[in-house]
Formats: structure tokens, C-alpha cells, sequence
């Protein structure tokens, strides 16, 4: 066990292989302006797959993932006034940025190049940032966000990375009117939550999958408008300059030329899934109608907190299946052939986390 | 020559070897609302070089190019008031749109799906438009723009396709506050308009180009603040995240992540040059810093209007090399080799149009 703090325990994963497996560390000494939250729940996100398995090139082992917390406060820091013990909070993709950057000062922490990640980052004192997955975790209280009593723990836990990284793009490029057209490209854990927020801003949503077999998970479970199967050229070309914004949740590779053609003139993509090959960007499938493209990373703090509220108001929350800690490593497996609908949520309160891996 | 309207003589391609010569064709019957300009010079556009010898494969034959034009007006129809003759006018890109779409309906017209072009275009009535190389124009008032009088005729030309091009995006992306830092990529007729309206909107310009040669001229003549060769890597790193905003005019295959990352977080990328192979754009390079890219095809008749207006506030007009109608065939082959600083423009009125090619 590492020196000078809470003791903690998680899962780790020790090597590239990216299995978890136990793994006793400490937290910091909790400071002022501190949060100490137990977890509850934690998402397993696409992020820690690529990490945990050193596929970025950037894994500090031993890793513990998790960044999609949801958790209780049993104790607060000096100065600490807007959290208590027994509030329900969530904490999500970093923990802390450097407050001097134009980022930071413009509300946009979350585009600090100084950013600090809750998993696999460093710190501020250079320490290893830990994870959701372990008992407890310790965090500023300024990259804290309330939890909205409507909202189940389990099912809040994913908006706090997949929820606001669509959430905040849509705010951001005014694809939140009632009215316009959203085009969601993939039904994984990034886009049900936007065909979710898409609708619950009483927008027209059409979700575009390589998958004819979503449509009905689309169109019934979901509540979306319409279903275009990727591939099928005549239902693209149909629907060709009808959307006022695109969010492409997609990670393997794929053509966004089709996609752009669902825009109107001026209408806006945004980038939220990773595909590892450059994007094909023909300039003149973005000349023509003055289209554009956007990547997003997640959102701000302000950004998280409000679209919990509004998730809370419209009792938003993720598809999830919640696994135990001793499932995580199937988890994963699944997670990476797609085979889940639409985000393990470990419970990690429920769980015996010093089990045999 | 064609029957039932003004006897014109003009110059026009007549195959895909895009040779120019004389030729004679009838302009429409000046309608209601139509003004009928003399022209004066008429810009000499790149796009002008790809319609001529149908490299976009849209070629109608005969094609008489030329897209910005400035003339006297000498007629105008019944109900138009904003324009009498001996006003000095300008004609850009296109010459009418349908009216009823949602471009046309927000005031960006220049994405009208039915956009008429002024050269090579098909007019409402199913003729094929004839451009600005030729002794007379005849366009409706309401894609008709006023040149101010502080203006050189010959120099104002380009601003009626170059200089919206660029100033249009600026203007829309914010990319006209004083003290911004603007980069702008490709020092020719689009990039060295980017240069002085950057500088007169009171920001902070660096020219990027593959050409370490440009530096005097960036410097020097057109007042950019700092310069860029864009393969030396280390000159490119000490400008990483240091500009909010990036015109990037070239339109020869080039790499953009070298240019994404001189972007700030949030920074903003406008694409007005159109590579033929399509740009390679990782979406890492733009999620990371939540960064945009967008295309920008010319500009509203608005944008044009106050394009001119400012342009005339600040004595801004592009740098041109005025040559005769007999010399464009040599213009156009110099132009294919970038061997102009910075745009060539008829003298047409000043040219004798029915002399040997």
C-alpha cells in the first residue's frame, strides 16, 4: 500500500494486458476544499479500454479506471459548504485544471491544456490520478456536480462522461431547439443519450446506424423520429440536406461525406467518437453549404452540473446494465465488441472489491 | 450570334483546351428590376480556370468567364431605385437565387441550392449565364452591389469574389476583433485579402506558407505581424494554441493537422480552398481542443455590400496586375503557375474584344 493517506481499495489494471484485478492504494489526505465520496457506481467508458490497455501510449500502472462516479460525501473539507455528508454527487472525466488558461477563464476547463484527469492523470502534487473503481474517492470540491434526487444512482453515473460529451455540443451549437433536426450517428453509450437529450429538447431525431437491427431499439425504446441505415443510398440521398446539426458518436472508422450530406447549408457536425484513421474531408463537402465540423471533448463542470439538472427535470438517465466488480473483466470483453445496450455501470458499493480477479 | 436580346461581344472558352477568345452573344432584354452595367475589369479567379477546361466536368460551352466585375451602370429597369446610371457597381459570384429556401430566407443566399452563377451557371429562364468578360452585363438589382467611390476600379474587382470569401467567414466567426491573433494559410489572391482585412480589423496576422520567399512580402508590403513556413517544425511548435482563428486559402494538398495545432482551444478553421483530394483530418486533433472546421463559399449579397463598404473605410483593394483582353490567355497560364501578385484583372473595357485571340 502507498504512504500517507486514506487507505483505498480498487482495481487496477497492472500491464498491458488491461485485466483488473485488486489493488489496495491511498488516497490524499483530504484537503481544504476537498470532497470524500464513496462510490456507488462507476460507467465503464471506451476511454478506459483504450487506456487500460496502453493503446495511447500514455497507461501509468498500475491503472484504475473510472470516471463516470457516482457516489455519497461522507466528509467535506474546511471551506467546503456546497457539498455535506449524505449529498449524492457524481464526479466525471477530470478532477482539477489549472484556473489561469483562457480556457479555465472563459468557462471551458474542460479545453485546459493542464487538465487533470480523475484516471491515469497527474496531479497537481504529480501524483497518479486513481479512479472510480475503489471505495472511496477524494476530490476538489469545484470538479464536484450534485446528483438530482430523480435520477437513479446507477443509470446517473454515465452522464457524467457520455451524458455531458453530447450534451455540451448541443448546447454549445444551438442543437437544443424544439424544432430542429438531429441526426445521431451510432446507438452506442455516447448516442442513446443523445437521441435521449435530442428528444427531451423536443427535437425531430433521426438516428443513422451501419446496424439495420437498431431500428427498432431506435425508433420504440428510444423514441426516436426515424432510422437511416448508413449503407443504403437511397434512404441517405431521401434525407439529404434535411438536419440542422450531426453528432457523430462513431469510434470505428467511416465516411462522414454521406453524413455531411444530411446537413443543411451551414449545418454543424459534431465529432465525438475517436476512429484511430484520419477522417476523409473532401473541401468541397464543406465549401459548398458552408457546413462545419467540430470536435468535442466532454464539457465543463457548469456544463455537467446543468445538464444533470435538466436530465433530472426530464428523468434522463442511461440504458445501463450494472455488473459486480467480479464481472468487469467480461464486462470489458463484451464492452469491446459492442455487446451491450448501452453502458455497464459497475457497483462498485456492492461489490467485494478484495475478491479473487 | 444568339437571337433576341443586347448584342454583346465577350471572350469565351470554346472546348477543354480553355482557350479564350472573341466571341459574340446576345445578353437578355433588360427586364423590370434589372440594372445594365458596362464593365469596367473583371477579376480573374481560379475557379474561372477550373470551369474553362471542365476540370469540374460541368463545362457548357461556350463558356465566358469571369465572376468580379466592376462597372458603370447605363440603364436600369422599371422599379429599381437604388441604382441610376453612372453608378459604379459590382457583380461577384452569383447573379440569383430561388428566394423561398431557408438560406435564402436567413440572408446567407450564397447556400441557395438553386444559386444561379454569373458564369457557367443556368439562369431561371434556362439559359446558361455568360460571366464578366465581356463588354456588358445585365443582373438584377438585388445581386447588384455598390463599389464606393474610394475605391480603384481595378483593384475593387477581386473584392467581389476573394475579398467576400474571406471577409465573410471573418465576420461570422468572429474573426474580426481587434487584438484576436489570425492565421492565415496561402499567400495568394484570397490569402493576401485575409492579410488587410485582418490588419483592419485590429488584429494580430501571421501569414503561413510553404514559401520562405513570402516572408518580405508578408511582412512588408501586406503588414502581417509574424510569418510562418510551414514545414519548419520547430517555428510551428513555438506557435502551437496561439491563434483563434485560421483562413486557410490553399488550394493544393496540404496537411491541416500542422494548422489545427496553431489553433487555440475552441479555435476556428475555415477551409476556402478547395485541395482535390480530400483533407486528412484525425478527429483527435480537433475533440482534444474542442477545435472547428468549416467551409465558406463566398458570401451573401449583404456580406458583399458591407465587404465594399468597409473595404472603402479603410482603402482596401486587392494588389492586381491590370492586363488587356489579348493578354489573358498568358494570365491565365501564369495564373496556373501562381505566377501573380495577387490577382490579374481586365482592363476589359479598356481592351479591343473583336481583336484576333
Amino acid at each position: 500500500m502507498e504512504q500517507g493517506g486514506k487507505p483505498v481499495l480498487g482495481w487496477a489494471a497492472k500491464d498491458t494486458s488491461g485485466h483488473l484485478s485488486p489493488y489496495r492504494f491511498s488516497r490524499r489526505v483530504q484537503r481544504d476544499g476537498d470532497v470524500t465520496i464513496k462510490v456507488l457506481f462507476c460507467g465503464i467508458c471506451h476511454t478506459d479500454l483504450h487506456v487500460i490497455k496502453n493503446e495511447w501510449g500514455n497507461a501509468m500502472y498500475p491503472v484504475v479506471p473510472g470516471h463516470e462516479v457516482v457516489g455519497v460525501v461522507t466528509d467535506v473539507g474546511t471551506g467546503v459548504t456546497k457539498f455535506k455528508a449524505g449529498d449524492t454527487v457524481g464526479v466525471g472525466y477530470f478532477v482539477d485544471s489549472c484556473g489561469a488558461c483562457e480556457s479555465c477563464g472563459t468557462g471551458h476547463e474542460n479545453y485546459c491544456p493542464n487538465l487533470v484527469l480523475a484516471s491515469n492523470g497527474v496531479d497537481s502534487d504529480g501524483a497518479t490520478t486513481k479512479g472510480g473503481f475503489s471505495d472511496v474517492v477524494v476530490v476538489s470540491k469545484d470538479y464536484v456536480v450534485r446528483v438530482p434526487e430523480s435520477l437513479p444512482p446507477d443509470g446517473a453515473a454515465p452522464l457524467l462522461c457520455a451524458g455531458v460529451t453530447v450534451y455540451s455540443p448541443m448546447m454549445q451549437y444551438g442543437l437544443n431547439e424544439p424544432g430542429k433536426h438531429l441526426g445521431v450517428v451510432g446507438l452506442g453509450g455516447l448516442g442513446h443519450m443523445a437521441v435521449k437529450f435530442g428528444k427531451a429538447f423536443g427535437m425531430t431525431v433521426t438516428v443513422i446506424s451501419s446496424s439495420p437491427g437498431k431500428r427498432e431499439e431506435a425508433l420504440g425504446r428510444l423514441g426516436a423520429d426515424s432510422f437511416l441505415v448508413s449503407h443504403d443510398a437511397a434512404q441517405m440521398k431521401a434525407a439529404a440536406g434535411s438536419m440542422d446539426g450531426i453528432i457523430d458518436t462513431v469510434s470505428a472508422g467511416h465516411q462522414i461525406v454521406p453524413l455531411l450530406e444530411l446537413l443543411k447549408p451551414m449545418g454543424q457536425m459534431v465529432v465525438v467518437g475517436a476512429p484511430s484513421k484520419p477522417l476523409e474531408l473532401p473541401a468541397y463537402a464543406i465549401i459548398a453549404g458552408g457546413k462545419r465540423v467540430a470536435g468535442n471533448g466532454v464539457g465543463s463542470i457548469a456544463d455537467c452540473q446543468a445538464m444533470l439538472d435538466f436530465a433530472g427535470e426530464h428523468g434522463i438517465a442511461a440504458d445501463v446494465e450494472v455488473v459486480g466488480m467480479d464481472y468487469v473483466n467480461t464486462a470489458i470483453q463484451r464492452l469491446e465488441r459492442n455487446d451491450v445496450r448501452y453502458r455497464f455501470v459497475v457497483d462498485v458499493a456492492g461489490s467485494q472489491l478484495d475478491a479473487t480477479a
